[in-house]
């Protein structure tokens, strides 16, 4: 049975979902079930469940780009979790921003802990705020959502397990400088065919500092070089450009079109801004 | 910062989200942390975040057959938006019935303002209610999903900008009568490959009050003929037929089957209706 | 109009859907748009609209292994609907268990039934808990969605209908035991490829007691025996495996891999669990 003696707190705190769970099965759809049996007013919001089956990154850098427009005391759960039924870890962390996020130790969570501060982590091992039949597979069922339920109802996290420091840590790959190029990739490709880059505004501008007369040109693999724009509407319709998008870092897009499949590129694909002379 | 200083009314307006953000990245999941943040006990109802990438006419389409089955006070928020970054603007529309719409001012709106009657259109300009930094690419966080939010908190149309009468409109094309037929075409394809045409029963039963004695056939493209029926039980399963069904408009669909994978045809393909001698 | 004149009660039992409405169109949306104008304080919780076109047994499967999970007054709304338009009767029908479920009566409903106990079933005919106008093709928004929230509102089940005893029923095949082999075929395949059979862990754990000192070994399809694991973790990455998944059901896996695609095996296909001599 789902539902679960202790009692929902009179206010609670909203939880959020990203999966890799998709929209075809009943997987995230149980995981609401949970919540609503246990936590009956917290308001459920569905962040994704379309990150791409088993890919800790996208789940990574979605979480990271999400929380900071959550309230503050949101309660993310997040199984991407290919590693379940391994003795990879399920834990919970508090942040110093006040999010709180649970899911695998598996690095999914460490970009966001790292911008938001860790506060707290306990490895998830009190199992009366479990359903009381586990899986072997199903810890979003089973373990993560009836958690954040506890968390939203107001269960301190501390009750939860017993508290840890070594978090499994994921980062995406650093920009690399040669001469008048910096060398980044592809770190997320989203629905429309754009191509989020590693490449921090903080780092072109470093380029642009030192060569401040040459122009930045942008390539993709080995596209022809194109400019960095403000916004779409700098080029014409159906032109390559290259802007600081939603994620703040350096995206390639086609004006009204789909530049993953025009440039036939994705996750991985090496981009250089070069400073022309 | 997403949570805003102005703080939400007693009782909030639903809002309800229509985009082609699609169902793998966190861009609809975003704008719902966002109204979270900013209006915390309003509904938000998913219409449907499948829009074809950039299709403007098939999210008018949603719009103009979703609105009239919400609560009247509903805020829509309508995020299609192939001119983000360009200076079409983004705006605001209170309709005659009471629903409320948000988004860019391509068109998107125009069917069910058409329809709902408008009322008072404002130029999105007050920037106390946007997110306090915009990105160029991501107005659905940045404007529409906070202005949204403060509508649902009560905050008056007016305060959102200043008043405009000249919003873009966008219609499908009338059908067109020759001889004993009526030429219309696919404007919608729905996801059981039922084809929607913009022959309304009105224009369908003026033909056939012209040959009463005839009997009204369809054609897609170069199919062979086939009736009007009732509902999906007047005809064999496997078969085509032609019926009104939930748009209100004649469909084409094939019972237990898929009409556009069948007749190799979608939006734009010409439907005849021919009151047969 | 679909807000209706008969008042929502003070505290609301939460509503459920199930469809194969996809996230394409707005038709699961305006579903949601009916209940908040009948029902606005209901909590609306979608377990999946990604049931495949008109796939009556995926849908029952998904409502048997959702329900367990959810608030025990629910009302589950299924619409996986092949027969819409034609006589197959719209019903209703309460649980031993407390959970209550709408839809077509063409079983889909039957598994859950079977599990939770019936109580009580109508043939739902009382017009005036349905939307005023009602289309022949989408009873999910006309009839369904409007039911449901009436009894969210606390409508007794009584007045939507005759009570009816003859409801359809549907089934999985029962696996076949011929000599030391249990025959069984796959009635679910998920997002990750899992494969679910028919096997429960009851008809193995028997053909084990019959045969003590075998090793029961499992072959999908003409594959390589492989062994049942207790989880993911007893296998190396990229080996086929069995194991008890959620479903409780015997499933074929490969650990980070897909199984649909490395077997080309889907629904339907055989699967020999063996005690080896």
């Amino acid at each position: 049975m789902a539902r679960s003696a202790i009692q929902s707190a009179p206010s609670n705190a909203p939880v959020a979902l990203i999966s890799d769970f998709g929209y075809r099965d009943h997987y995230a759809g149980v995981m609401r079930g949970v919540i609503a049996s246990i936590a009956p007013h917290a308001a459920v919001i569905d962040v994704s469940h379309g990150v791409a089956p088993q890919d800790i990154v996208a789940g990574a850098l979605i979480l990271r780009e999400s929380w900071r427009f959550f309230p503050p005391d949101t309660v993310f759960v997040v199984v991407v979790d290919p590693g379940v039924g391994t003795p990879r870890r399920p834990v919970a962390v508090e942040t110093n921003s006040g999010v709180r996020l649970v899911g695998p130790d598996n690095g999914v969570l460490w970009m966001t802990i790292d911008q938001a501060g860790l506060k707290h982590a306990v490895h998830l091992q009190s199992e009366r705020y479990f359903l009381s039949r586990q899986s072997s597979t199903f810890h979003g069922r089973d373990i993560f959502a009836p958690v954040a339920a506890h968390l939203s109802n107001g269960v301190a996290l501390a009750r939860l397990g017993a508290p840890i420091t070594d978090l499994e840590r994921l980062t995406v790959p650093d920009p690399v400088e040669s001469g008048d190029q910096l060398i980044g990739l592809v770190i997320y490709q989203d629905t429309y065919g754009n191509l989020v880059s590693n490449l921090t505004r903080a780092r072109i501008e470093r380029l642009q500092a030192r060569f401040p007369s040459r122009r930045l040109l942008v390539r993709i693999g080995s596209s022809v070089p194109f400019a960095i724009a403000r916004t779409y509407g700098d080029v014409p319709k159906d032109s390559p450009l290259a802007l600081f998008g939603s994620f703040e870092m350096l995206e390639i897009a086609v004006r009204e079109g789909n530049a993953a499949r025009i440039f036939a590129a994705g996750p991985g694909a090496e981009i250089r801004v070069r400073a022309q002379p």
